[in-house]
């Protein structure tokens, strides 16, 4: 079966079960806090997708990892929901802590109802994902609900570290290359990596074979995100400067920009002189290409996808997940925007 | 044995898990964000208790418990440590939702360090909260860490509905005395509940015992708000307008206060037309009194205790931390601040 038709059988499931998760709230005298969580889910009343709701990668991939080690699956959705309301929670405190007001395209839940409802619902939405990873107990035996529920919670304290070092650099222009790997991990890695092991433990596969697939899920984490800083700095829109999409313009701590600023050349002095203009991204986008930092970044992703894919084929998913595994991994690693 | 008693055998086993948990964030690259949670919980390098790390209430109502249904009680410590650790989260999320710079004389989260980190801090200890109650898996069956699990993250949600109420009301002074049970349901009684719930089921209780528990701990709950929106107007502080500690000046959603605006008498026309200062916060809370404000609370307070000694009574606790429970209710509901 292709990813798209795993996803078709796939994310209806998902959607379901994350409407069951939020519906905890769905009463008269919430309704207006209940609608806040909906908005932010890209759902709207008479209409569940349209095309707002993110692309429930986590989910999908924690699914593809349970069925490709056994056939069953469908005892994994708790936890497949689980993972996407950690995302969406962290989403929400995100956009308040970067001072973001748009979301693809739509305003930020801070943005929209202010700062104190936004921390309400971020927390709000953690605590669904809590109760949705503990729902796993009704499907499995008690003992993997709590094997599986203290690795999210341990990726979601990686969140916050990975969240703290990012915060603290942000300013400062002192990161090095070692802190980036570190962030990336916590913020990046973190849950991907968790997907990947939950999805393996509810699919009973043995220590070794869970093992192989947590490792595959943080490698695949951090090519995502190399990926992504590769991106944020040469993609289309990135340089052309549509929607000031450019991390050079946003001062990202990313993987480009600190290796340009650790090679202390021309771009390194530009960058600490002053703020970049949306005229001057294409510049400072070539001049960066120009002191090695495309290739050194380009080259990180290879590597990372390579141990990403290597992880994977010792970890040997079977059936026809495991196709749709292979596809998913080169979607998000060769992808262009 | 007095509560006392029981007090200096428990709280040193309590701050020992608490420390357990948040040292998981003891690294070196992430030292200054261990120290943000350290200082919020009231610790210092070289001295853990310097009269600032807060009551530890809702802990030792739950060691209580389980300790009155069953000489054994250490093995429910995680759980003690969990329920601490969601009232700090929250502590640290609502000072910024009120816009607190100050608890108990020390700089908020947020004052001192900014509003992205204290949401971030908040998240941290949400989820060590998350991870200690897994912890029970360690030293009880699998089963009664999910159980326990479940009714701390149903209490968790009801935190953010009582929050979402108390902050959608805020500016409006319209909410109906209704609206204020469903509002500390959420916010105060549901943790309490909790406590007592999850201290019932560690000590081995039968389903009927653990229900009465339940009750206990949410009529507690109920009638230990009540009391404090009853000293928050007429207490000494409240009266001499120290450090503007009367709830008057707040313009909290508070129980004497929605009582004096549903009698749309003098009060309420004062309420309704501008704020008070703090040399008319005396007369106003007279001005309630004379109204019938403060009778209402004080029976509601009365009301509420019966309840929760019944409930008490029915649970049938025994052993030593039986006196030591019935103390701590007296404690909390016969106090004046």
């Amino acid at each position: 079966m292709s990813l798209s038709q795993q996803m078709d059988l796939m994310l209806p499931k998902i959607e379901d079960e994350l409407h069951r998760q939020i519906d905890r709230l769905d009463q008269p005298r919430l309704r207006p806090f209940y609608e806040m969580l909906t908005y932010h889910m890209g759902w709207f009343s008479n209409n569940k997708n349209t095309g707002t709701t993110g692309k429930r990668i986590r989910p999908i991939l924690l699914l593809l990892v349970t069925s490709s080690c056994n056939p069953e699956w469908l005892h994994a959705i708790p936890a497949a929901a689980a993972v996407e309301l950690v995302h969406n929670f962290s989403l929400v405190h995100d956009d308040i802590q970067d001072n973001s007001p748009l979301r693809h395209g739509r305003a930020t839940i801070w943005h929209k109802y202010g700062i104190p409802m936004a921390i309400n619902v971020g927390d709000a939405l953690f605590t669904m994902a809590n109760q949705a990873i503990l729902d796993l107990s009704e499907g499995s035996f008690a003992e993997k609900a709590i094997q599986a529920g203290k690795i999210l919670q341990n990726a979601c304290l990686d969140l916050t570290y990975g969240q703290f070092l990012d915060m603290s650099y942000e300013k400062r222009n002192d990161m090095t290359i070692d802190d980036y790997w570190a962030m990336i991990e916590g913020k990046t890695a973190a849950l991907l990596s968790a997907c990947t092991q939950i999805g393996a433990i509810l699919g009973n596969a043995d220590e070794s074979t869970i093992d192989q697939y947590r490792i595959f899920g943080r490698d695949l984490g951090l090519a995502f995100q190399v990926q992504d800083d590769l991106i944020g700095v040469w993609g289309e829109e990135a340089l052309t400067g549509k929607s000031n999409a450019s991390d050079l313009m946003e001062g990202k701590n990313s993987l480009p920009i600190l290796y340009g600023i650790s090679r202390k050349g021309k771009f390194a002095r530009r960058w600490t002189a002053s703020g970049l203009s949306q005229g001057e991204v294409a510049k400072a986008a070539q001049m960066l290409k120009e002191e090695g930092a495309y290739d050194y970044t380009r080259l990180e992703a290879i590597r990372l996808t390579v141990r990403a894919s290597d992880a994977l084929r010792k970890a040997n998913p079977k059936g026809e997940a495991a196709d749709a595994l292979a596809e998913l991994v080169n979607k998000l690693l060769v992808r262009e925007s």
